[in-house]
């Protein structure tokens, strides 16, 4: 268990912790239309793949109940979502998923779009738990590990991916010491990584992205735990961007580097990491922390938010279903 | 030739551009003590590892005319020069260079010592000239080019190292793309080589440390160029924090690599960089830029400022006396 939340049910509207204010202010959004959740999936309110598919289900659900609404209007909510963001594939799956129960019946029911958004929000939490067991079948010793982004409670609908493996193995006294990466230029690991161990108590060490290498070359990282964005059939990750660097790095020093994603973030559709599209993102991110850059003429930024991390460097995949290993292939 | 200059001597003072302002703000710090110039090294206001030494030289012949200064007072401010920063070995080279100037005559010689900063200022200048030359004769074709920190007139006494390359290669055509990563957390590359290109109208894209394994991967990148503070006999480079990750995933790409530093880099002592010290400095450079981590409670903060590359991942390292390739033997 965590106490981070992200997002609450709450009587006709989702409650969504807006995650750019974290770590300095707990402040909720209150979202009664799906437009609002698409706003908050756009700007980064919510993050994360599996929490931005059971986010942007909710926002399926408060189409559907809205006064008037129809099969259209909610088909048109599901069109306006599926466009905030491109690269996660958890999105699409859940809309697909809430788009399949409006189309299965002959009549609009809001209420069982509602139990559906439900039923993804919880089959993410238990899958969650699911993964956190199968990913501490791996460590038999006492580790020291390495993560990478925000991969938690913040960003899912339980105790997260790499980082319910983490949270789990603190707890039950497999990892002791946690090294959370910068991740530069939003700072998913700076700001949320390192709150959300606060919160529940898990011991963190914050390194900048760069010093991934140097940390590995001392020895003081014995397994690497990354989450997904989306996943093709042969096993190449899309995740944040940075992380097909420490992945790189993992292979050349020999530490075993893990993803643990649920399988809503597989795409069966793609056969490899190179049809993966690729979000970019405002320059703005990059610059903001260094005053008197944007005033600089001719500086070009380039900010892509997410990277292919090819399947030979990942030791293992674990999802709900347990640990795969390579050679990958998830065709289904 | 840059229009950038870090230092300029004064008629009795060093006026040293406070880098720590840059983009910012473009301002002075008068020295006239050598506990100014001293405290210009460790507050970063002046960095680079061949600017540190040449700072710390004029640091010296400030000492040397204060009045009532003997041997003794100005052997007392070598030492205090010396415990600035641990790292670069260009400081320890020009103090040494300095201490021999003091012993070597029966009387102290405020002009002596004046004459031989200015030497030691003049001679980097020169060799960056000749590394520049060296560095563009691996260039055949027209180039893309990433490098790191800042290596250029800001950190030299001439146009740089790396970026002395990048310069004169921009000039003469056979580079036509230059990649500069952030380097967090202080930002040297956001900040001053971004800064220092546009002043010299270096064609420049900014990016975060953790996009280079993405770009490398796209094929955007033909060439490395970095510096160097302090250099093992037997290649092994102790440079900014990062680097280390940048020459393995080009060397995982099979990018070149490349070292560019003045023989005043180099540590006839070391063996390997296995002796290296690594300077760690404070973790308030980390959370500078994220509001809110530092109210934080149990989150630590590792903050090392430099790595060691060992050479295998070195194509060449390049001096004002040519191109060196492995396997390297600088015993000198």
């Amino acid at each position: 268990m965590s106490k981070v939340i992200p997002l609450k049910w709450k009587a006709g509207e989702l409650l969504i912790l807006d995650q750019r204010l974290i770590p300095r202010e707990e402040k909720w959004i209150s979202a009664r239309t799906h437009e609002t959740v698409a706003r908050a999936i756009e700007s980064l309110a919510v993050r994360g793949a599996p929490v931005i598919g059971i986010a942007a289900a909710y926002g399926v659900a408060l189409a559907a109940a809205r006064p008037r609404a129809s099969r259209s209007s909610v088909l048109a909510a599901i069109d306006r979502l599926r466009k905030t963001r491109p690269t996660g594939y958890n999105l699409f799956w859940a809309l697909e998923r809430m788009k399949d129960r409006v189309e299965s019946k002959n009549s609009l029911s809001a209420t069982a779009l509602l139990s559906e958004a439900k039923a993804i929000h919880r089959e993410d939490a238990l899958a969650c738990d699911a993964m956190a067991d199968a990913g501490l079948t791996l460590i038999e010793n006492v580790e020291s590990v390495l993560t990478y982004c925000n991969t938690g409670a913040l960003a899912t609908g339980g105790i997260g991916t790499a980082l319910g493996v983490i949270r789990r193995g603190v707890r039950t006294g497999k990892i002791c010491e946690v090294f959370a990466c910068e991740t530069r230029p939003v700072g998913q690991g700076a700001r949320l990584t390192v709150w959300e161990c606060v919160q529940d108590k898990i011991p963190v060490t914050l390194i900048c992205d760069n010093m991934v290498a140097s940390l590995m070359a001392s020895g003081r990282v014995d397994r690497v735990f990354t989450g997904a964005d989306r996943i093709a059939r042969n096993g190449d990750t899309s995740n944040k961007i940075g992380t097909r660097g420490v992945a790189s790095l993992a292979a050349l020093h020999g530490i075993p580097f893990h993803v643990v994603a649920p399988s809503s973030t597989f795409d069966p559709a793609l056969a490899s990491g190179e049809e993966i599209q690729i979000e970019e993102r405002d320059p703005a991110e990059v610059t903001k922390c260094t005053p008197g850059l944007t005033e600089l003429k001719r500086v070009s930024i380039w900010n892509p938010a997410f990277d292919v991390t090819p399947a030979d460097f990942i030791h293992s995949i674990i999802t709900e279903r347990g640990v795969h290993r390579p050679p990958f292939d998830f065709a289904r």
